[in-house]
């Protein structure tokens, strides 16, 4: 049945107004329902939360999605302006037809530095066979902005975002905008990332069932206009549950399941003795880590929080998995030589890979005929080609 | 008089042990002592404030420096290790004679990205003269880390540090740890930077004379071994002022000195309307803004706080000086146009590039012969010869 509120176009989506936002697709049962809880009202339809836990953490789906199932801004503000631009991103409603450019994406993957975030979209393209028009390859879209790197292969997204809650945050305000703007339906955010394990071999991989901050809070505390806001840092449980459930039993590495802690400082933040000032002592430090520890924080890192806590604020479905680079509990400097820490940060991407392929696979989206711009034949005479070209002068 | 604790010899420089530090070059007068206020015993000089405002916030210079006037570090672990891995910069004391690759630093500009800190590097090697040997140019020295870039330019280093204050942080740590371990003689630092003026418009000019979070605390807040730590956020007011003095009375603009607000968020943290999320309106923005007007506060952005908190509890001499990229009172989004974004970001450069000038010219390093690898004799030829390079095939 549906509800009486005023309905008004704008935008090209239906909206119910006055705080409504009823969604008659929903009640259609049209929608992809994977993660919404029927409540006896149809205004009441509960998004995202599987243990409600008594706080009020869940997010209304109607508050965080348009009846169509795209992405909808909780700030009545951005609709109004006549252009949005995404300063950070070098990208604007105005300038940049952000549907045509976004509207296919279905996963934003996110990590710290530009360089790991290009390397993971050439394996997404490898490993979902994305092909690329001749003589073309990927290209940084935020080039401009000298601050991100945003690459895009086909419904993936692959950015940077930095060091650091403010960092990551700045970005996720932006690129939630953007899916806005691109009206993307249902977005599933990944960040993958690197961290100190708490009573964890370096090379573990560790899902993130919540964030919590140094003083193990599971919220991210933002001062707005002033106040002290919480927002609780909450992630996916059945995604982070899907993810475990895609590791390779021959792994030679353990994935687990955890509790992370999201710092504001690599050093006196995260209990090391080998900052610039350390006023505690080895006991001191050894303490407060088996205290964690025994709290259930597998690891340590400096962005989960934020990303939680944004993306659970919007609605999205979101997971954070990190390999750790050595046990906190045994040391503070990372000493694995190169080559192993480069495998190591292979093995966050490889289940996000094996979750963005069996998607597309479910959905008859997968291409396994090839990737890039270049289509091979013959591995062997396309090698032969390359060698002999390069003996010309 | 000479104290009497036990002295030893340690990493070549002689240490007074016990705590004491007692500062033999002081008491004898031949240290620079712009910033020594004398007290009646030597074991109590206290360095870098002008105004001790009641509260512990001067710092012990013998906490800070060797008799030499090199950098010590508040951290008595890390003399003590064989190797300190500067994890971020792609830098470590086991690896790189950092004595003899930063021995002659006095500098250290830091900006946000990559990009404007390489043109500062070639802007003040053009400034100051510096040559660089024939067929050389500057190379990116922690390229490796791909999380910050690092510029040498004689005396001076330019490096980009991100967004925020976790990650300005990380840098900070490691950067006063690289000035330990290279012997720098009481460093200074700045922050060149852009930010929102609060009531001043576009392409101010704003040096901070101290920076406050966003509830208007002028401390940084850490939370280290779960318990939260307070580091007074004081910037150096002498350097303040002398910048200040260097202004050009035929400068299109205003250069100000004043508090400089930093917050952990670009949307919401400074009271922005344009953000993903919004739960304020108009009017509570402009009420909070005008009040923190009231308060004296003159720009926001997001770094000064640790920034001046770190330099400050290292000893380390620091200013801020950033360009107001548009006035908040008046809106949200920066919508000057390139070019004008580019002159403006040049200002807080030109007048770092006139401090250190004045001071290399004071010290009779100041070189005016030319810059970077290539000598040019006349202009007009050099460009002859370019164009007529250019056209051979």
């Amino acid at each position: 049945m549906p509800c009486n509120c005023e309905v008004k176009v704008l935008d090209g989506r239906s909206q119910h107004l006055n705080g409504c936002g009823f969604n008659s697709a929903l009640q259609n049962g049209t929608q992809n329902d994977e993660n919404i809880h029927s409540g006896h009202h149809p205004h009441r339809k509960v998004y995202d939360e599987e243990e409600t836990e008594g706080e009020d953490v869940s997010v209304d789906r109607n508050l965080v999605r348009y009846p169509d199932g795209t992405v909808r801004l909780r700030n009545p503000n951005i609709e109004l302006m006549d252009q949005d631009i995404l300063y950070h991103l070098a990208l604007g409603s105005g300038s940049h037809d952000l549907v045509e450019m976004f509207g296919d994406v279905k996963f934003v993957c996110m990590g710290g530095t530009p360089k790991r975030m290009q390397e993971f979209a050439f394996t997404i393209m490898q490993e979902i066979g994305h092909k690329l028009p001749c003589g073309t390859t990927l290209h940084d879209i935020s080039q401009f902005s000298y601050r991100y790197s945003m690459y895009k292969v086909g419904p993936v997204l692959s950015i940077s975002h930095g060091m650091g809650i403010p960092s990551v945050g700045i970005l996720l305000h932006e690129v939630i905008k953007l899916m806005y703007h691109a009206r993307v339906q249902d977005p599933v955010f990944f960040r993958i990332g690197t961290c100190g394990g708490i009573g964890y071999e370096g090379g573990t991989v560790v899902i993130s069932d919540e964030a919590v901050d140094g003083a193990l809070k599971n919220a991210l505390e933002l001062t707005v206009l002033g106040k002290t806001v919480q927002r609780p840092a909450k992630l996916d449980r059945r995604l982070a549950r899907e993810l475990k459930s895609l590791t390779d039993p021959e792994d030679p590495y353990d994935t687990i399941i955890g509790k992370t802690m999201c710092t504001y400082d690599f050093y006196e933040g995260q209990g090391r003795l080998d900052g610039a000032f350390c006023d505690f002592t080895e006991n001191d430090k050894m303490e407060y880590l088996e205290s964690i520890h025994k709290s259930g924080v597998v690891n340590i890192e400096m962005e989960s929080l934020s990303f939680a806590a944004l993306t659970h604020h919007a609605g999205i479905k979101a997971a954070v998995i990190c390999v750790t680079l050595l046990d906190r509990l045994k040391g503070d400097q990372v000493l694995a030589p190169k080559e192993v820490l480069d495998e190591w940060q292979t093995r966050p991407t490889k289940l996000v890979c094996r979750h963005i392929k069996r998607y597309l696979q479910m959905k008859g989206r997968l291409s396994l005929d090839g990737h890039g711009s270049i289509a091979v034949k013959s591995p062997r005479r396309f090698k032969l080609v390359q060698q002999e070209s390069e003996t010309y002068d």
